[in-house]
């Protein structure tokens, strides 16, 4: 079994090295292939990892950092003063082949000016593009990019959005993925110049398997795999999702939790039902990747609990494994192809 | 008591006269000082009014019409060959001051741009806005606009849509309406160039009460009482707030009609949790309005059922109380005189 080291960002996230810690500990035992290497303060990463009788080893290595990157920091600042900072030397790892992939919870603005910094981006590919799996109506995933590393778009990198999706959908899915562009009506009259001259460019190619527009309401009803849009309505369109769906699950969880008879029985009968409802939530997927670079970079929420950052780690693992930058090339190396021949 | 004629185009939604009369019956009932002339198809309205032991009396006119515009029909399309259609004379009944409101629930596009020809522009008015209420976490209402009726927008109409919307919700809502910009992030260095500029323009203005930033997570947080966007991004989040809010009703449903002892219980229990849920629902409201007329136009959902259209109606009778135009007027005229002096 060949191993697979991802660099994990100890200090990303709200809760830091409290989260981060038992996560990797549980992720070491969870997935055998794996090796992790932890960056960020020893003197708080240690004792964490004695409470859990756990030290480090020739699975677990722990790279010391004195300084984490805030989340209120500027991409360009962070940029000039990374270095020595904890998701900076996780990104380095990768760059110099130590670790295959990293993952952290950190300045979501700076771990994408870094990645792109120290990584570079795969060729054909103008500007990296960040993609998550949102639960859809029959249980299967839907991906949506991108999610706001690009606040404007042109068409052309609208493109290049469902290439990488596609890619990456396909390594999960097994078989082709359905692309979607996120419209404000299905019909080919509706929309911005953005999405029709997208629409066109992608009706063009046989390398993706476009289906046409998507609407707002149909994005986790299982029409399409992949859905695409610029960065600033991905990232309303999820938090969106996010924020009805935390609204539905708390109004359920204030029945659920009543005292008396009542809440008993809703206890007893549907806990499952409340369960099913919790795993709608797009918020409860974690990891976000950073695709079109030539490494893999992914997001982890900044708010990620135990469980989540260990969906994280599992998604890197799972992008190592099928060589998701690899396969992002391939596609856009044969898109390339079609246009000339 | 001052009467209120509302004229609604029986023949538009899904559904048409089938359930446009029986909503106005309903209609007539609840609101002792509306008038309604239906404009449509006669053959059709007036055995459907028989069915309902009702005939056209003072209160209830039907104006004959024997076109109907199709929802597939092209805006520039409409707007040429609108003469006689229902959609039309029911904006003509406005235009003429026959009618104080104009309902209906057909084509968008087609609304939109014969409201715009023959009703025209308030002054200071570039673009009219689409807006509808959205149930929030507390049980109030946040305004949203625009839904998609400018695709594209720049600063200035951005800008605009703050004060029609805040002039609209404060004449719900009866005190001064907080104001918030949808963005993807609540930093100020976050956001497009559009946002930004409108953000500048805002702090700027004391004519309404900007709150700053407001992401996708927290439209049904109670943080704002009106969300501006372009229409692009509005119509996304609307329908997505729709289509989360339905995937959890349905899954909630699927276990309240389960046979046997279960779904006994459940009905029992969750009959009023379940109608709290689906009063989350988006959908549920009915009656967008658009804003930045000399008129009052309420667009009614295509798929609206009875219940549904009563609330549109209810819509068009508190805007003509209200004087909603003139609000806009008012507001826009107090924002320009800030400006100079």
């Amino acid at each position: 079994m060949q191993s697979i080291t991802v660099a994990l960002d100890a200090m990303g996230g709200d809760f830091g090295p409290r989260v981060t810690v038992p996560a990797v500990v549980q992720a070491l035992s969870l997935f055998p292939e794996l090796k992790v290497i932890l960056t960020g303060d020893r003197n708080q990463i240690t004792p964490l990892l004695s409470q859990l009788g756990y030290k480090p080893n020739d699975r677990l290595l722990v790279k010391h950092s004195e300084r984490v990157i805030s989340n209120t920091e500027k991409p360009s600042f962070a940029l000039r003063n990374s270095e020595g900072s904890s998701m900076r030397m996780a990104i380095d790892l990768v760059a110099d082949k130590t670790a295959d992939a990293c993952v952290s919870g950190g300045n979501t603005g700076a771990l994408m000016a870094l990645s792109r910094f120290r990584l570079k981006l795969l060729p054909g590919i103008e500007r990296p593009a960040l993609v998550s799996a949102l639960p859809t109506a029959m249980n299967n995933k839907t991906w949506l990019l991108d999610l706001g590393a690009n606040v404007s778009c042109d068409a052309d990198t609208l493109f290049q959005f469902a290439v990488m999706g596609s890619a990456l959908a396909e390594q999960h899915l097994g078989r082709s993925a359905k692309v979607g562009i996120l419209n404000i009506g299905e019909e080919e009259i509706k929309g911005n110049d953005l999405v029709k001259r997208c629409a066109e460019m992608l009706s063009q190619t046989e390398k993706v398997n476009y289906i046409g527009y998507i609407e707002g309401d149909q994005l986790l009803d299982d029409v399409a795999d992949v859905v695409v849009c610029d960065g600033f309505v991905g990232n309303v369109c999820l938090k969106t999702c996010e924020g009805v769906a935390h609204l539905f699950i708390t109004r359920i969880r204030s029945h659920m939790t009543s005292s008396g008879i009542r809440g008993w029985i809703a206890r007893k009968l549907f806990s499952e039902l409340f369960n099913e409802l919790k795993s709608l939530n797009p918020d409860q997927y974690n990891g976000a990747s950073l695709l079109g670079l030539r490494g893999i970079v992914i997001k982890s929420h900044g708010s990620a609990d135990v469980p989540a950052i260990i969906n994280a780690i599992g998604e890197a693992v799972h992008e190592v494994k099928r060589q998701v930058p690899s396969r992002i090339s391939d596609r856009l190396e044969a898109v390339l192809l079609e246009r000339h021949y």
